[in-house]
């Protein structure tokens, strides 16, 4: 061991004077830098040079090509890379995308949000407004309703995590409260629901339950410590914890307060779930508890025998995620992961589960349960509920086949 | 208030109406909208046109603004906007730097970290060996052991939060425990230090304790869900939660266990305090708790009588902030501030005051106290005890004047 004064050495240092005795003892270590380094040969290693100098704006190592995945025909629709993420928080410019009317180019000194209806004082608020008042920050996920179809009607193996479940992602969102607004404008104690309208060109519209509003619902105008994102409601949207991600209404200009629910085009023609008996669920808000694989998983392999580090998300509209099991056989036995600290209501909660491979097939599978108690059904289970008529709330455990070449796939029959 | 079916208007729709109605009630609703928005005239507001398309990558929207300030003779150093920023996330190209040699650039491809010394086991691991390891991820702050020094020895009034104390950021960091590498190498029993060097051309070198390997370090790959950014260490870094920022070295490249501290020039010539009484404070590792106001601070004004919320930052390098107290008179009366939940341990931890501001002069401080008791110094406390001969560790309580025009200044006597 070294119990000499510091010494500086190249992580090679030991390699290379072996290679300095046997062949080349007698030449002066200036030489030895100069042939080690030749100024026509590759380049100098990282340590030699001045590196580049500090920066106004960060950017992403040039190795690093983080992508999301653009969807749909309008191309209103993109979708975060799970399986290259780590943690829980989403990088916002990897944040998914879901908008009807595209992303509006809001000026953020142009904007109002509109509370009116059954209130003692309609007011307009302008951005310094909203921001003047007592400001909450929080972490939560959001997700689209539709999140996760592709494992429910159209299971095909050559899916990634990104592909399966890219529209759900977790942010910290600051804002004001909404509880502090209803009150500044004077809610009347009848209201029992709002409309919550955005101000993109889909004018976007959600009935929402005034419980909401006195619960943990917020104007959000920050988003990971910056500004909202354009694509996430620039400069203010509406976040409701745990529920479904077109109810979150972006670039929100206008609350009406009621005692009805407003009946809306995006309530009635869409985001209603028809069931096999013939009626239907409407308003189904909470998306419930959760989780996927996002390594290893398709495309990526698992490329030899010995441990590996299973892990995703899982996360729950209703509150914090109380366990995940991990299955390696296709949901026979189970045993617990590893849940990251911390484990926060309503936000995605990172799961670790040490697995040791040994060649033979597996079917790796997870399955989240809430502090409420609900467990993440089966496929099975959720298609005998729902049916195969509905477009949102796909929550059913995801299965990932890993085949004796070590590839992955998709899906139980994958 | 409305009971009737859902009906799609802009904010200033009833303003519209009446115009209609007064001046041109004979003219159809195609007329109207083309005359509301003419083609040669005003841009149409944002909910007329479709708006853009998803894309691959996000970017901020054009009005904001938001940059580190680059400072140092060398250029090795930049300043996280702490009043622009919301919550507790710093966004990752924000984050700040501080580098001895500039920023090398580092293929993943190529790197390596030796691990050799007192183990049984000399291993050099490359990136994706160290990936295969469980994965922990943890928000820590992290700190340059010289931030704050213009709150201590060079108090000007004309300096924001981000002049002030822009050498804190706080992230999601992923990576691998030390102590897994540890026990993976066979560290020897007698083995008490170890050294960490940077693979920079500064080769940024510090000895530590190995309590601190066995506690919460780890090899970091990982910064708020992608990989570290470049200059923080890509592709893997040391973290030593809670520990001044120079020890965190990045870059790693490699461990040397031993018996004893190296001596390093990193540790002698620089990062140790010179105290009043001729002696020296050497390996003064740990950050102690802080706080600062970051709104309303120079160079913002408070801008009208009323409410206001007083936020801003707490963090200790030995746990949890248990309280953050906030005086409006210079440190006379004080009153306990609202902790923003989660709470975590060697984390930012964003504070709340409510304040009424009634036109008079205020001197706004905050006073930060840890879970094992530790509060935070005045000036006066901290100079009695360091003298003015040190360069580290200046986490005495800062303070805003807001004097009567509503301009705040930095420092008691701003």
């Amino acid at each position: 061991m070294n119990d000499q004064p510091h010494e500086r050495r190249e992580p090679d240092g030991l390699t290379r004077r072996r290679l300095v005795a046997g062949t080349a003892a007698a030449i002066g270590l200036a030489m030895l830098r100069r042939s080690a380094f030749p100024q026509t040969g590759p380049a100098p290693p990282p340590s030699r040079p001045l590196g580049g100098t500090a920066t106004v704006l960060g950017a992403r190592a040039p190795q690093e090509k983080l992508q999301r995945i653009v969807f749909g025909t309008m191309h209103g629709m993109s979708l975060t890379p799970l399986q290259d993420l780590h943690g829980i928080i989403t990088p916002s410019d990897l944040h998914y995308e879901r908008h009807h009317a595209g992303v509006p180019a809001i000026d953020p000194h142009e904007y109002k949000l509109l509370i009116h209806g059954m209130v003692d004082r309609p007011t307009v608020f302008d951005l310094e407004a909203l921001k003047r008042f007592p400001a909450v920050s929080r972490f939560h996920f959001l997700e689209c309703s539709g999140n996760g179809s592709s494992g429910y009607t159209d299971v095909r193996p050559d899916q990634s995590p990104q592909v399966v479940d890219g529209l759900t992602s977790t942010s910290e969102w600051t804002g004001v409260s909404l509880s502090t607004l209803l009150r500044e404008v004077g809610v009347h104690p009848r209201a029992t629901w709002f409309l919550a309208e955005g101000g993109d060109a889909a004018l976007m519209a959600r009935s929402i339950p005034i419980a909401k509003a006195w619960d943990d619902a917020m104007i959000a105008y920050g988003q990971n410590g910056e500004a909202l994102r354009p694509e996430q409601g620039y400069p203010a949207r509406l976040l409701l914890p745990g529920w479904e991600g077109n109810t979150n209404v972006k670039w929100i200009r206008r609350l009406e307060f009621a005692d009805r629910p407003f009946m809306t085009r995006d309530e009635t023609s869409k985001y209603t779930d028809p069931l096999p008996n013939g009626t239907a669920r409407m308003f189904s808000f909470v998306m419930d508890a959760k989780s996927i694989i996002t390594s290893p998983a398709y495309p990526a392999a698992v490329t030899g025998h010995g441990w590996w580090d299973v892990t995703g998300l899982a996360w729950s509209g209703r509150g914090r995620i109380s366990r995940v099991d991990v299955s390696t056989d296709g949901g026979t036995r189970w045993s617990p992961a590893v849940l990251e600290q911390p484990v926060l209501p309503k936000c995605h909660t990172r799961f670790t589960f040490p697995w040791k491979w040994d060649g033979a097939e597996a079917l790796l599978m997870s399955r989240a349960t809430d502090e409420t108690g609900y467990v993440q059904p089966t496929l099975a289970e959720l298609r005998r509920v729902r049916g195969l008529g509905t477009n949102y709330h796909f929550n059913n455990m995801r299965a990932w086949r890993v085949r004796r070449d070590g590839s992955v796939l998709f899906g139980l029959e994958g």
